[in-house]
């Protein structure tokens, strides 16, 4: 059977999406136009309202699909910080955009890192726990401490940090030396004496 | 010889400047409305633009004048990663709407952390290259990415991190357990072998 033509609505709706992205990570929710959006994505603007609801909506479904596609990829095994902490990394560096909408969402609206339930950071944290009692873990540091680190360095060259870009502006280029960089100072850290 | 008071125009640039950096901290630039501030301020809103030109020289202002007051308490040292760490996570610690600020400012004028001269990323990245030649400093790791890594675990609990006071809500409480196991990841990161 031939995969079926998407409908004209549904072409529609996601031009917005892709019009709304690029405006929603460029200018934050406060400073986006609806406007400007509608006229990227060649729609009427009361359409948009008719499908998203207000612009505070569109934020959060344009945020919601860029994270649904992700969360698929995010798997958490405390036995096994060093992949963690690297995927995370190829994630934020191939998504810039996402990580951009995630920094506006916090700072804009004050809320947390949208994670899904199941990679909720009170789970990992204690797992981290329990492998910290089981001896798979450097007990030494707390665990919430591990997984801040973790996944702030897996993020620290992309706009979810003020200053990573800054200090290192061809990081593009060093990729793999930074990837490999992160691996080993969280295998250093987690290792158990 | 008694302290001279201030003027009453000085006063009143004062209260503008604290008002602007309440709304600014809040809301962003875009976000933020000259009418709010002036009425904080009990300040006329034309005055405003006397003193301080556009709404974005204000929010020049406000962060240039945050960043005056800690610029001269930092002080980098290669041969104590661990000590300049600690310094700038209390600092962090201690300024929540300096890290807004920063963290508006990165986003919305897409500009890098502001520091000075002196204490210039590369500068800096420059000192620690030359402490791991001299075998000072585990040579292992870039210098940018130790650099990287420093500053950004330092203000990984604060508004300048998406999600360091997510995993760890009561940070402030635990505060003293944080910077100590910050010392201990610089120190043990940074160690030459």
């Amino acid at each position: 059977m031939p995969t079926q033509k998407p409908s004209k609505s549904e072409q529609t709706r996601q031009r917005i999406l892709a019009a709304a992205t690029a405006e929603f990570a460029t200018y934050g929710e406060a400073g986006s136009r609806i406007d400007s959006i509608a006229k990227t994505a060649k729609a009427n603007k009361s359409l948009i309202y008719d499908y998203f609801g207000s612009k505070k909506q569109l934020f959060q479904a344009v945020l919601e699909r860029h994270l649904s596609d992700v969360y698929q990829d995010v798997h958490f095994d405390p036995a096994d910080l060093t992949g963690y902490a690297t995927m995370l990394f190829d994630i934020a560096m191939d998504r810039p955009n996402l990580m951009r909408l995630v920094m506006w969402n916090g700072l804009e609206q004050n809320r947390a890192w949208p994670l899904d339930e199941t990679s909720s950071f009170a789970t990992q944290v204690t797992k981290i726990r329990e492998a910290q009692a089981a001896g798979g873990i450097n007990k030494e540091y707390p665990p919430d401490f591990l997984l801040t680190l973790i996944i702030t360095l897996a993020s620290a060259w992309t706009a979810a940090n003020p200053l990573g870009t800054s200090i290192v502006p061809d990081v593009a280029e060093r990729r793999l030396s930074f990837r490999a960089a992160l691996a080993k100072a969280v295998s250093q850290l987690s290792q158990p004496d």
